[in-house]
């Protein structure tokens, strides 16, 4: 039942565009999914892409152009006149048309929205363009089913069968009084089986769940995630229901958060895809290899202290990258337990007691690293006891040391209002690396004295 | 509006507890969301959990142990007895109860079902226990609203109440032929605006999205997601419609992979939280540093083979750290980078296109920090000339190198079927270390001659 896409699938949509078949075009590309259209036109260039967005009506275009890429999206509207522009935004709810329009250069976005045949469409995603794209009011959509409490049910379906043409989904009936002001909500199933006659306010849930204009857009992906929400209303200063923010588009928030921590974590500061350019690749992670350049010569500037070591105990030496390794490990791993804990509000306790609690994780762990380090070493590399003991030492030492950083700074700088993610990855392999390093050659100094 | 979770309400409700004033603690929870009162038990014993559990109506305890967390509520439920534990699982939808009946030892398993008062029901979960919990079958709950393609629109209307009864919250309305085959979906909003008299077969959508019992648990949550879907129908091997999965079970399904990933490129094998016990974080953690530990011994072999050079270029041994931080680095964002184009489906463009860009993308990033390197190097350390070339052509040929492995580990462990976010983190750093030191010394010991 699923569309496959195939290299023949392409090959055929690009030959019906050399040929300028529209309407062999129209019949192949007819039965499919919007978002399977998108993934076709992902696999064209500009011009291609372009073809087929002029060629199919607006009503599925306007669900394709959703779909694009940022990028690729802006290529293709580069090519479009600002009224067939205006004609994909007429389709769209006003929340994704409020997003497309935003990516357009200034001059452009009001011819687009002189275009734009609806004025009461055009007003609405005006409107929509005040907010930022992190809060609620960015995200929400002006499109929803509203019913005043004074009304009859009766009065009420036959209003919502008027509204209801103008929104994709139905989720919830929102009550408000005769201001506006959002009194509660009413399902679509309490109105199928509520009496003809019964009054509105006297079948509505009064209990409601909204955000307002300014609430974050991580804290209303929180909100309907707890509460289980597939909708929720967005309320003004005043309290006056002005839209709704839809799961849809807060599963593509979760899943943006999710990628762009994954990528903080592994070094990589904007949001990028592997079939991005180079120059966009380069920008995104030479930042933080430069941060990790900049500690490895901090790195080589703490060693040089320690060259009086390569005399007696070059040994020692040897054993630098295992024990960089070993803190930073550690520290990636505490960091990332307690940054996912922060993120889902979920730690709890003292600070002493988590402190503690690290310390003793650190020590059991240390200690049998450094159990298998030390037999190891003596049995396989034949190295002395007094070594082992320094080695071993050093290890539980740098262990409780990079366990203790990757557990505390993100608490810290979640403390000072620094995004806490920042903390994982090369900011703490980096700072664990040089700590680990100059632990260990004054541990090794003080026992092996050179 | 919203509920905050203070430490005095906490308090509060232990007094309450503590007093066994269960119509206190009944009137202070009355008004609270159960996602609330969910977040409150977290912080209380079991003991004064149980409490609460066994006085609030089976109503809303049922809705609260679906939020706790598995080990806490396997705790609470060691204190039901069979009969107390059925009538929660009475009170929820047949995935709910069926995850949570799966986690009871076989023998209570049988006494809980046999407790459970409405045999359909019980039946239900029984079915929903033969699938495993990574396929649509393991998601997928019993409950739906299903009409044949036969009745009329009124008809519909009068079913659809008695069903919805049972129906949380009403997504689609299924069509099927009298043998249960599905055949297409009927929107609410279609059921309200239709003629009475008009049969579902002339109203209803004949292409709807489906899945069947066998399709992986990520598969459904990629095409709930791409399709903007907020249920999708399960069907058996026969097209039988079985069961309807939601959009709140995909959000969460969402969200304990990007946590999985997350932990996995962290070099964290098992879902651990801050809170776990020591013993259960050291499972966790202890496997991926005993790879690092092992890793390191092999590079402390590698550094002893070039000992040799110690004599003459002992500066070579304070660069180890840098190289290696270097080489782990690039490795991390490369294969971070393909492993989030693997998960999303959008890599594209065949592997040699690939190999070319990452190693322009390697050249160009490594070119820019040999420069600041030597530069730095000369300046601040005082480098000779030669030995700064050393340095310089090493720290490119090792980003190469490592972006390489970064870039096709996770494609060559993908094709071989094997979860490729294995290759993230202590994996890639460890085996980026080893080649990074075995090249610079390579290099340095052409270039140097020792």
């Amino acid at each position: 039942m699923q569309f496959q896409l195939t290299d023949e699938f392409i090959e055929q949509v690009e030959v019906l565009i050399a040929k300028n078949d529209g309407d062999g075009l129209k019949a192949l590309l007819h039965d499919l999914h919007f978002a399977d259209v998108a993934e076709i036109l992902h696999e064209l260039d500009t011009d291609e892409a372009t073809y087929i967005v002029k060629l199919l009506d607006s009503e599925i275009t306007s669900e394709i152009l959703i779909e694009l890429d940022d990028d690729f999206r802006e290529r293709i509207l580069d090519q479009l006149t600002p009224s067939e522009i205006a004609d994909e935004l007429d389709e769209m709810d006003t929340d994704d048309a409020a997003d497309i329009i935003a990516e357009l250069d200034d001059h452009v976005q009001k011819q687009v929205i002189s275009h734009i045949e609806d004025d009461e469409h055009a007003a609405d995603i005006v409107d929509l363009l005040r907010y930022d794209e992190d809060t609620a009011g960015g995200l929400m959509a002006k499109e929803l089913v509203r019913v005043k409490e004074t009304w009859t049910v009766a009065g009420c379906v036959r209003e919502m069968r008027r509204q209801a043409e103008n929104v994709t989904r139905v989720h919830s009936i929102y009550v408000t009084d005769k201001q506006g002001k959002l009194k509660g909500r009413l399902s679509l199933k309490d109105l199928l089986t509520a009496p003809g006659k019964a009054h509105i306010s006297d079948v509505y849930i009064p209990k409601v769940d909204y955000v307002t204009v300014h609430t974050e857009a991580e804290e209303v992906a929180r909100m309907m995630q707890k509460y289980d929400l597939e909708a929720i209303p967005v309320v003004d200063d005043e309290g006056i229901l002005v839209g709704r923010i839809t799961i849809d588009d807060i599963v593509d928030f979760i899943k943006e958060e999710a990628e762009k921590d994954y990528q903080m974590a592994a070094g990589i500061s904007e949001d990028v895809e592997a079939d991005d350019s180079i120059w966009h690749l380069t920008r995104a992670r030479l930042p933080w290899l430069i941060l990790a350049l900049i500690g490895g010569f901090v790195s080589v500037s703490v060693l040089g202290t320690f060259s009086g070591a390569m005399n007696d105990h070059r040994e020692l030496f040897f054993f630098v990258p295992l024990i960089a390794a070993m803190a930073g490990n550690v520290g990636v791993q505490s960091s990332a337990i307690v940054l996912q804990g922060i993120a889902n509000n979920s730690l709890k306790g003292s600070l002493w007691k988590r402190l503690i609690k690290e310390i003793l994780l650190s020590l059991l762990n240390g200690f049998l690293l450094a159990t298998i380090l030390v037999v190891g070493g003596m049995l396989v590399l034949g190295l002395t006891f007094l070594f082992g003991i320094t080695i071993a030492i050093s290890l539980i030492s740098v262990i409780i040391t990079a366990s203790l950083i990757g557990t505390f700074m993100p608490i810290l700088l979640d403390k000072w209002g620094i995004d806490p993610a920042m903390a994982t990855g090369p900011f703490i392999t980096t700072s664990n690396d040089i700590f680990g390093i100059l632990i260990y050659f004054t541990i090794a100094k003080i026992i092996l004295g050179f």
